[in-house]
Formats: structure tokens, sequence, C-alpha cells
């Protein structure tokens, strides 16, 4: 068994570990820290999860943290987890489902306006595009990043796209547990709520990630919004490419670029939220508008799963030479 | 024209408030407080009134207020009304929105318990069972015994009623403009939350409005439920009479209780909340139960509106000898 | 491995077995039927279940399917069961989620307005409170009844219940997957909608159910309301009891009725839907109000999963002396 | 008074006509016309109407409903009006609610796969754009159009726009009053859909009314997505300019543009829905993007009012020489 802890774990992506955790079948939850709840049950937070864990939070340090685990999932702000991630890595393998170390620290600083103090490399866990195996730190991708960056790295890679516009619309679950004005129920609900509409700070991941691929060639806009759902992204990538494509071949480009990654389903109809609600999926669907060399690819994902939790498992999976879908393979919760 | 002023107009009622009487044709609002927006444009918070208001929000005593109003709308936190009502009654009326004047003192002081300090009496601005003209001071009730003794009183005249239980469930405006984890999007979509199950303060009010027509003979128990619309109350009112009903008479009962009584739509078809939804409408179904003496009485109204401020407006109408109806006479937003 | 049958899988319920059965370790879905859909692959209609399922919809005959199978989920319509059930039982056991068998063959039809064809006796699959283990045919019990009998069946198997209101708010999945003007999104958004007040057939079953504990001392009221969710039924038991009951002992009744059932949790705060949403788990909380004899109790279920096919599923695991939670001990999906 | 007559009355627009009529100083309506319901008080259908209008569905010939109007609204599916609106025409004006005036007969054909039997020309009637005064026909605009077209119009009047892409959330009332698998609420709930991503209708009349004023240069695409709410269209226009522009020339543009135009608000915050829900307002706001010569402008309408029977009745204002705003000057219903 691979013992786990989860450091921050009264937040959603939290809760969603130890739901997702629940079903995999090698690995034991030894400890969960918060400290605002420290001393109280799980399930008196995560009401859910009542009779399925007996844990309580604690509030350890992260030494202590780490001498108990295989592996720690930091699920702490920005900011905060590269003041534990060294220490946890004493003695442990460490996800982070921060933004700490998704970036270069000088690009994280200057995005998130925050002083960087840990140089260290991680992989960036998008198992689909790296190789995750042999790493003892993966920076978990940013939601946003997740599905926008599976929509048109195909594409990116054969150097076809030269202007992308990626228009995401966010169930609520994305902007935390803290009740907020932008989760107030009577502001939210009959609403689709833009934000940030040039300035998200996931825009730097969905570049770095896909000029990886390209080169940088393309140009990358990037806006949110948020939808009434508690659940899921829905990515609406508008892909305009540098010469006219034939439909076909490009279906064909995505189905050789994603052979054999599991939680990628090319579908034959535009993809909905329900298909991946709690799920690891991501659904994928495309669309030529031959009149002006745009490709519209569509993907959905459950923020909290392939957009945190889930991720951060089948990286888990991966860093321990276990099958990438071990106590993933569930189906979404339709309808 | 009637010079108004909105005493506390940062919340949801002061917001609707504003909202209908924009379309009143006697009113001009004259003043708006808040402590916490003064200076600050009435728009800037209520988006959906810009255009229509050129007015900033201000921060003056409740004498000031008083002095340029001819009626004001009190709108503030329960056990503040009571510290500002005295001074505005000098030069103005009064329709108050808190809970402070519906009860006898020593009863808000047991139910709230807060010290009450103005034991001047004041009419329950419910105006199908009261009469409001003549009044300087009006309590206006709350949205809950609003939907429940309209449900009930015309069995309560005719002393009929042996046991009430109001189930009803609201909308979730009803928790006020402040975020907090009762309002929280992701906990309370894809939710239905009872709430004091058997210890809510408007109860007291139901209990004393329809002990004014029975003289306290029923068995009254009343639970709260919040549900994912953001406006509107459905009251279902289980009513258990004292000797078996024919369904026929109890109809031509309500008919007759509620004749020339604009607001109250006795339907033939089973209510729902957005054929009520922005209007001062309270729809009234009626349905026997012949195998156990029960009549369900559904009453369906917009909290906002019939259930606050329309109630208000309506009141003031009435203490200005105006048409009950002016400014008021508008349908439903459905779909 | 248990071989399974599912007659009927195009709608809900069907698409709701076969999403729990995936993670069952004992079974294998060797047969979905579907006139409408006979050919098509299961999961171009639910799609949440691709890659998950390989199988096609077919369109055999009640004996081909028994004969493929050890067990048959039938998920037809009312009055429809009873026409497959018989030869399925030929070779087969059967869990039938339809009406057809929950009632005596007299009382189903005035109920239903159907006639009844088949007098054979099934057992009740409410497994709190029947023993399953051992029959080869299971009546699995309407949604609705589900949540009410769980709420007062501990006090009326004390006979200390002497008037049950049952206010149920269930979310439209119970309305099935057909479109309707009941599941209209723009009706039923923002609205909650009182239907059936004082007529709706499950009412029988409860009726039934805690006649058998009570010997039918107690007079029982049940109204559903349709509200704004997917999935989900919140029950408010309003329970007057025939002597002042104290809440200390009322909770320690509650606690040994509900002894080693895994699926009851007696909660110490109010239920919510999310904490229950695609589990097999009924929530349930007490509250005592000394002012009027009166127990209020809220269950909460999700009503595909408890009131539906997990509770046919915790069925099956006893008629094959599996453990009760066999692949049903999931957390639910919260937020 | 303008004697009005509905054709087609059965709908959200013409429930959405009368409501907002009820309102108008100006206008008795005389006649609602509907075959399905003719002879059914109109408020058995539009039930947020009872009391209000005491008028029943009447299933007359078109001829005949012109001989009782000044002014006739035809809500009728696209392909229908055409066959109805020459008739009126001989002694009414006429404003048409379907897409058949919208574009020439042979792009109407081309689009919509419907032979076009009436070449006659109407205004556009988006009155922030066209004089509507002086006509006796107005084709009213579709939903997606009005909110995307008034989003790039000032930009498209300077040829400043090399590539739009139109990506549009719409409520769910936009597919109408009829129940099917896209308005049925268990699919939409929790969900985001887009469809037709690159083969809407409206296009053609993006394509058509940005042509008009810079002459076709811009590359133009419009890809819409339901989201769950009932009511509005929030459009985000990524606009890419020929050349680099200056945020605060951007927005003088805008204001000049749209001086004078009373439903046009631009906004110095991110609009939202319920701003404008149930009003005539158009709110917008802009932003560029300085890395890659993008505006972003968000436009937020009620689909109902700005989208359909509202901006209808602003060009009978027009075509009757009142004040656009008479009738209409309501703010939105919020929260």
């Amino acid at each position: 068994m691979i013992e786990v802890g989860i450091f921050g774990g009264s937040g959603y992506t939290g809760g969603e570990l130890l739901r997702l955790l629940s079903a995999h079948p090698e690995v034991e939850v030894v400890v969960v820290t918060s400290r605002r709840f420290g001393g109280k049950p799980v399930s008196s937070l995560h009401r859910h999860l009542d009779g399925i864990y007996d844990l309580s939070f604690e509030n350890p340090t992260p030494a202590e943290v780490g001498d108990r685990c295989d592996l720690v999932f930091t699920a702490v702000p920005h900011g905060s987890a590269m003041g534990i991630v060294p220490e946890l890595l004493d003695s442990a393998k460490v996800i982070d489902l921060s933004a700490d170390y998704r970036l270069p620290p000088r690009v994280f600083e200057a995005i998130y306006g925050l002083e960087h103090s840990d140089a260290r490399e991680a992989v960036y866990g998008l198992p689909e595009i790296h190789t995750v195996a042999g790493h003892d730190l993966v920076a978990n991708p940013g939601c946003y990043p997740t599905g926008a960056v599976l929509a048109a790295a195909p594409l990116a890679s054969e150097r076809l796209l030269s202007l992308a516009v990626f228009d995401s619309k966010s169930g609520i679950s994305g902007a935390g547990a803290e009740p907020s004005m932008v989760s107030h129920y009577p502001e939210m609900a009959e609403n689709v709520q833009p934000y940030k509409l040039t300035t998200h700070r996931h825009r730097a991941e969905i570049v770095q990630e896909l000029g990886r691929l390209d080169g940088g060639s393309a140009s990358i806009s990037f806006t949110p919004h948020v939808v009434p759902s508690v659940r899921g992204i829905l990515t609406t990538a508008h892909l305009f490419t540098r010469e006219s494509v034939d439909g076909e071949e490009i279906r064909k480009l995505y189905e050789k670029f994603y052979k054999n990654k599991p939680f990628i389903r090319l579908r034959e109809t535009i993809p909905s939220l329900p298909a991946v609600r709690g799920s690891n999926f991501c659904d994928i669907y495309i669309e030529t508008d031959d009149d002006n060399n745009r490709v519209v690819v569509i993907t959905a994902i459950d923020n909290l799963v392939k957009g945190a939790s889930g991720q951060a498992i089948q990286n888990m999976n991966l860093i321990f030479n276990l099958d990438e879908t071990t106590g993933l393979w569930q189906p979404g919760l339709a309808p």
C-alpha cells in the first residue's frame, strides 16, 4: 500500500482527493492536515465522506507529514507550497496542486506577484504530453490549462496553429470552498460571468505548454467565464490554422496524438459536462469551419478531477509505476 | 409626488424597493442611505438600476432623512430599526421592513434575544387581513408569515383549523446580499436545505396572526427550507380541520375572504414561482384530502416583493389613500 | 461472476444500474435490452459510459434474457413488468424496479388503474426493514416511499406515531429521461413545483409499509414536490406522536433500529443532497418540537441510487449472499 | 391608443410581448392568435398574466387580424411569416419576429432551406444601427445577432476589424416553449452545451450587418452555446484589429457611436445577465489585450427582450414616432 498524505485537506481539491482515493486499491490515506480544522473529523467538513473515512484533520509539521508518507499531495494556496515542499521531499514524493512549480520562478514571480524561494524543477503533470514516471515532484496543472492545452496540442505539435482563442466556461467550484461574491448564489444563478478577460494567470501555462510543442509560433488568447454549474470546464478552442486543413486529417492527427491515452475520449458528438462529471475523462470533439481556416475544438473536463485531484492521482499512479487508470476508471455521474 | 426615503438601501430589499418604485407614478425617491457605501452611486451596487436612478448613497442622520421625506422605508437589521424609527416618525411616516415592530416587545425580546427600546404600536402590514390606512407606522410582515398566514387565514377565521403544518420552500435571496455558507453556490445548487426545523423566528408571527383570527385554537408547526432558486417562497400548508369539510365550500370561503383583494389570485391549477416572480401577487390553490380531514393549500409569492418590498409599497399606497395597486400592477417575469 | 441483464436499459435507472455495476467486483453485465435503441452502442445514449462498457442494446425475448443471466433487473414501465417477469423467473432471479409487485394485485389495480396478471408474491426490497435474502423476486421500492418509510419506521415500530405528514422534495430526474413540460428547463428552473398534492400513487406504499409496523394506527399524508435539482429526494417528515417523547430517547430508538444498517447514516447536522449524491446512503436527522408532540425527521437520498438502482444492487447482493455493501461503498459526489 | 395584435401568441416571445405591452401607456392589445389554443384564456397558458389580461386566444384569418389592428407582431415559425405578412400589410404595419425578412430571399433560401415567396424589403430592426421610423415592415433581428452586432459595430464602422470570433452563451428559453432534449432539465442543469459550432443560421445576419458597416472586410466566426439559465445572452466578442489600438480611443469610439442610444449602457465593470434580465438594455464592456491586437467586448442582453420582444416594441415606438423608450424604461430584475 502506498501511504499517502494530503497537506491542506479542507478545500474542494482536498475533499476530492479523499473521495477519489477511497476507490483506489493501492492507497491508504494516513494523514490529512488543516490548520483551521485540526482535531475535527474529516467528515464533519466533508460530509459526503461520513462512514467512508474515520480520519480527523491534523496539524503536524511538513517534516512529520513527509516521514509518515510515501507521497504527499499539497493542496495549499499559491505561494505557500514552496515553503512546504522542500521539507516534504526529504522523505516523500510530492504532487503539488498549487501553481508554485508550474512555471519557471521568474515567470511565476511576474505573473503571481510573489517571490519564489525554491528554484528546483518539477515535471508539468499533464501526462498526455509529459513523461511523469521517474519524477519525485510533480507540478499538477491548472484546471483551465488542462482543458485548453489538450484541445490544441495535436495542432501545435504539427506547427499548424497560427492563432488560438480559448473561451472557457467553468463551474463555480473553481472559486473554492470559501463563500465570496463570485460564488454568491443569487448573483451567479441565471448568470454567465466573464472575468479577467485578458489577464488570467492560467494563460501563462497555456502559452508555456503549447510553446513547448510549436516553439511559440501561435498567438494565444484566453478568456475565462463562470457559468451556473458546480463542476466542469468546457473549453471552446477557436483554432486558426496556417493553411487550409482537411477535417478528416485533423481527426486522424488527434487520434494518433492521443493513442493509448486512456482518459482522452475523442467523441463523435459534441461533449457535455454531465458525461465527465466526477470522472477523470477529457472528452474532445473537433469540427472544421472551411470558410476561414478555423478548427473548433471542444473539450470537457471535471475541473476538480481531470482539472485537479484526479489528474494528481493519475500522476501518482505513473510515479509508482501503476497502471495510469488504477482507482480512476470510473464513469461520470450523469444525469 | 410622495417624497420617499430608503434607510438602509444596499441590500436586496433596498434594491427591490428602488426597482419597484421606479414604476410608481406618485413617488419620487429623494434619499437612499448606506453607511458602508455612502458617496457611491446607487447603480454601482445595484447594477440593474443603471440609467434608471441617478442617486448616490448618503449617510445622513435619521432626523435629516425624516425631514426630507413624506415616508421612509427602513430596511435595516433586526434590532436596529427601533433606534431609528422614533426620530423618523417626528416628521415622516414609516414602513419598517425589519422585525422590530411585528411582535409585542416582550415577545420580540424572547424570540430575538434583543432588548426592545420602543414600545409604540404599529399596524401589522398584511393588508389582506389588517386595515393599514390611517397608520403612521407599519410593521411590514416577514416573508414566510406572508405566505403562511395567507394560506390559512380563511380557515382560521372560521375556527375550522385544528392543526397546521407549514412546510415552506424559499429562494436563496432570502438569506440576503452578503455571501455566506448558506448562499455558497456549490453548496446550494442541486440541493434542498431545511433549517431551523422547529425554531424559526417567523413562527411567532404566524402564531400571532392566525391566533388573532381563531383565538389560538390551532396547533401550528413551521419548518423552512432553502431551495436552489433566487426568488420566491412556495408554502405547502397541510391544514387539518376540526371536522370533515367540503372542497367546494372551502373554495367559496376563500373566494369570499379574499374578495376585492387584488393581489390574491385563487388559481385553478397548482401555483408555481415563475408566475409570481417580480410581482406582488400571492397565488393560492386549494385541494382537499377527504381521507383525513386535510386541506392542502399552496401559496406562491416572490419573497422580495409580496414578501417584502412590494408589500411595503402596497402599505404605502394604503397610507396615502392611493389605490392599493398603484405602481404595483405588473405581471410576473416568466419564464 | 454473477451474470446480470438489464431489461429496459435506456432510461435513467438503466443508465444508473450500469454506472454502479461498473464498480461491482462480482458482476458482469451480459445483456442490456431496449426496443427503441436495439443495435446501438449503450454509450451512444449513456455518454458517460463511453470507454466503460463495450455493449450494444439488444432486443431479445424475455426467455432469452433469462437464459443468459443469473439475475435480471427489470426497468420497464409500470404494468409492463408483470408480462416479462414470469418468463424471466424460469431461469433467473429478478429485481423489478417497476411498481408491479410492490402492492397486492387488488391494491395495485385500484391505484394504478391497470389489470394485474401475475399474483405471485415478491419481497418488498427495503432491506433495512425486510429480509431480502432467500427470495427470487424482489419488488424494488418507489423512490418517495424509501425516503418516507425510513424516516418514520422506528417510530411506527413502537406504535408511537399518530399522524405523519411527509412533505417530499424531489430532483427532476425522477420524471425520467423523456422530455415533457414538467422537465422543461425554463419552467422548472427557479421554481418549486408541488403536484398530486393528495393523490400520489406512492402514498399506498408508505401506508402499506408503515402499516406493517404499527398495524395501520397512524394517519398518513404525503405531498410531493419537484425542485430544481437533477438528483435527490429530501423528505421532511412531520411526525406527531401519541404522547410527549424525549429527544434523546427518540434518537436512541433510531440508533437501535438502524444498528448494522450500513447505508443509514444518523447525522448530527441537518442532511443535504450533495452529501448523498450518487451514493446509496440515506442520511437521517431527528429534531423534536416539544411544543406540540412533533418530531421532525429529515431524510436525504439520491432518488436514482438508494431510491432505485443502488437499492436494487443492494438487494442483489443480499440475494447472492454477498456483503450488502459490495460495489456500493462509495461516497457521494460533493460539491 | 395603438391597437395591436399578436399573430402567434402562445410561445415565449408572444408571452413576453404581452408582459411588456401591459406597461405600455399607448397600446391596447386587441387580438392574440393561436391555432392550438384558440378559445382558451391567454392566462391559462401564460399564467403570470392572470389578472393582467382578460383576453382569450383567437384563430382568425390574417386579413381579419390586420383589419382590427394598427400594428401586428408576427411571432410564427421561420417560413410561416411570409405567408401571413402580405395580407396583414394591407391594413396594418407589421413587425416580424421570424427570420423571414432579415436576409435577401436568396440568402434566406440558402441558409434556411426554404423557398421564399415574398420579395418585399423590410428594414432590419436594430435601431441602434438602422433608421426604423418611416417603415411599415420591420424584420426584427435574431437574438444572437443583436448581441454580436452591437458588440462589434463601432469597430466595423471604422473598418478596424480584421477577425471577429463571437462566442455566445444563451439561456435555454431561446429553445422555445416546447419541451425537447435540449431543454430537458436533467440534461441541461450543470451543463454548458455548445451546438452548431460553425453552422448556426444567425451567422448570416451577423455577416450581413457588419458587412454593411465595413464592406465585408472582416473574417467572422460565430459559435453558440446554451448555458443553464432561463434568459439572457452573453456574447464574448474576441475582436482582432488591423492595427494596434488604444484602449481609451476604443472606448471613445463606442461612446460616440452609441451616443443617444438609450438602451445601450457602456459599463465600467464586466456585465452580467441579472442586470439586464427582463429589460431592454444591452450592457457593453470593452477591454483591450495589448499583446495581440485583441479587443474583448462583452455584451449582455435578455434574449426575450432586447433579443426579441422588447426590441420589437422599441421598433413599434419608432414607427409610431413615440419616444423609443415608451413603456420599455424598466430596470432589470436582479437578483
